[in-house]
């Protein structure tokens, strides 16, 4: 066998000894921190037989020449966010590069098609709210004049702190040119979710990424005493956020796989002798299917309206913020199906609600799978975020399976150059 | 007629150029402007065959000696909330004043008892979040020791701004000689609430002030990411409080003049992303018996701890605040009673939701009553708080009325000195 599971799991812990606290892992994008994991990746490539380099938005590519200059990219993510776990990220970065040492070490270090293993830049986030940033830039769906002057809470500018790292954001575009040549990207991650462990299953083919709707929600009524106010004349407005706040599992219920999550509300004044005259709240809805995610805000928003109307209140939606549904491609889908298979015995199939860089890779046309394995508690995103041992040794060995799956695909279907 | 309430109103405007701005009222108890109001009310007073001065916890009385020691006691406040309105607390005053200015106007200065004015110090709790303050004083309900540390948003201590006024908390207790021969209590008010607007009445009568119930209700569930946390497995700490927020209206609803609040809802982490895991809420009841007060106490916990089970999530209680409710003495709501009618031709009897100082002067066993004026709109607290100058006329009037009955009551029924 060409990969040796247990030395991803080695030096995910000695990443984590090196860019890691008591309170978990601080590899925050564009940190000193974040920038101490990327030289400590670099040191790994020594002695194998690549070039690599950095793209204009700071995307990190190592490229394992081939035979053919067509590409299967393996890509995942070295940032982390503040007190972050010891897997998000960084387990899909250290599984590619051992599939790509592996490649090295056959075909006398020159494979049938071009392997290439990308660290995208600041996938979570963290600081500036963007996430995304570098697979975006590649995608060619980023959105510069929006993100340039994004500030974190010490009010320094995402354009500056992309600056002081040797990026240039106006040279994002640049980063589009990496997509020459890409004929299929995998990447390997946690679930982050419940639904494998509930399974007890520990790997699991990601059908593509879920489309997100998230609006802001905002309910108006009367602001009044608490004492002197009857019931019957009240106009609260909590009240209607209360009637959407439940409606909205209804509304998801209704679909295999949608969520509906109000995750805030905040009610003014906010004292305990007012009657709330305000009630701002927020609504993240999600599902695989355009249609399901289009009928599900549709339902939401008449419900609120039809609430609204029941407390004599009036609503107010905004959008903050909407992404389509990206599903992954279905040959590959079915190459990663089958090498979980050959591995653990058993697949699971299941969209993504988190977001991944996989989907940017995807929007850019390019054939894009995910694999899962099992997260333990669902948590994430957290110094507690953990996988057993032995799903991690399992989802090493299937996605070096599934690359080869891939590479020999790419080698069918793609013209000689 | 003896007293003149074309007069109270155009002193109530003169009161509100004096110490208001564009936001409104600013006399906020132990503050430089609140020190003025109460100036502007001594030079009042000039010319009045009364005695005056402040007792030990700041309250103002002035004392039109009567033919009997026995008093009657007409009191309110000249404190407002920050961006107060014109009538809350002041309307009392002035009124007060008038009609002191009628009995001393007759009988050749020396009515057949004595009748006081008061002026209680800090009703609002504004500055400092301790209401009826120098009341409390006065009934031997105080709380120094708590008291004393409160602090404003400067992090000035309560002591220290009553020290600065020349009032020292530990003297406090000496209030309590203002209670000599104190045979009866009355108040005039604004409604503060939509009853008597309703109804298209200007005044009614107030039973007693509502006993308050107000507790901190906080839910526990699991924070979850709203991605990729699937509907069936989320314990949402949201859903229950929103079962409670429907719930109470249920609870109050099954009483006549019951009500239950929640004021504040506060949701953790409260981010669009995240299922809520942490759900602190504020509860309010009230109502003017007892028995039904403690019931609706019984049930809303009884419902969230219902509704927690169902959202396998946990439930806390805490309670912020309690007070009992306080009737107000059947003779003296008689007497209310028939003011009103002789004046308006209709009264209305209703229990008064917001507290006031009244409540403190009846837990010290007097005979008190209120007279409640139409408000517009139910708005309190600020710049906009309105009532009908015929409606300030007409209170007036049977305020005069009510103090007349009181003591023709006090010259019956208290003995000779």
């Amino acid at each position: 066998m060409s990969v040796n599971p247990r030395r991803v799991i080695a030096e995910l812990k000695e990443l984590r000894e090196l860019t890691g606290d008591e309170n978990g892992a601080q590899r925050v994008a564009w940190t000193a921190t974040w920038r101490k994991a990327r030289a400590w990746f670099e040191s790994k490539l020594v002695g194998l037989p690549v070039e690599h380099h950095y793209d204009a938005a700071g995307n990190h590519w190592v490229t394992l020449p081939g035979a053919s200059q067509w590409s299967l990219v393996i890509g995942s993510h070295l940032d982390s966010v503040p007190n972050g776990g010891w897997l998000d990220g960084c387990l899909g970065m250290m599984a590619a590069l051992e599939i790509l040492r592996g490649f090295a070490g056959e075909f006398d270090g020159h494979p049938p098609i071009t392997i290439r293993v990308v660290d995208w830049a600041d996938e979570e986030g963290a600081r500036f709210g963007r996430s995304l940033l570098g697979s975006s830039a590649f995608a060619g769906t980023d959105s510069i004049a929006a993100d340039r002057v994004r500030a974190d809470k010490d009010g320094i500018l995402l354009e500056d702190a992309l600056r002081s790292c040797g990026v240039e954001i106006d040279r994002f575009p640049e980063a589009r040119r990496e997509r020459d040549g890409v004929a299929a990207y995998i990447e390997l991650h946690i679930e982050q979710g419940p639904v494998l462990e509930a399974r007890d299953l520990p790997l699991g083919v990601v059908l593509g990424t879920k489309g997100v709707e998230r609006h802001s929600v905002t309910f108006f009524g009367q602001e009044a005493h608490s004492g002197s106010t009857p019931m019957k004349v009240r106009r609260d407005a909590l009240a209607s956020a209360a009637k959407l706040a439940l409606e909205i599992r209804d509304i998801a219920g209704r679909h295999e796989d949608a969520v509906c999550t109000m995750g805030s509300v905040k009610t003014f004044p906010g004292i305990v002798t007012a009657v709330v005259g305000r009630c701002e709240t927020t609504l993240d809805m999600r599902d695989l299917d355009a249609d399901i995610l289009a009928e599900m805000y549709r339902e939401a928003r008449g419900a609120s309206e039809r609430f609204a109307a029941e407390e004599k209140c009036t609503v107010e939606w905004s959008r903050i913020w909407s992404i389509e549904p990206v599903p992954f491609h279905p040959m590959m889908i079915e190459f990663c199906d089958a090498a979980i298979v050959e591995t653990a015995g058993i697949s699971q199939q299941l969209p993504s609600g988190p977001l991944h860089d996989a989907a940017e890779v995807a929007r850019a046309g390019v054939p894009v799978v995910m694999m899962f394995v099992q997260s333990l508690g669902s948590i994430s995103h957290n110094k507690i975020e953990n996988s057993k041992e032995e799903h991690l040794e399992l989802a090493v060995t299937a996605f070096d399976l599934l690359a080869r799956k891939a590479v020999r695909w790419i080698q069918e279907v793609q013209p000689d150059d």
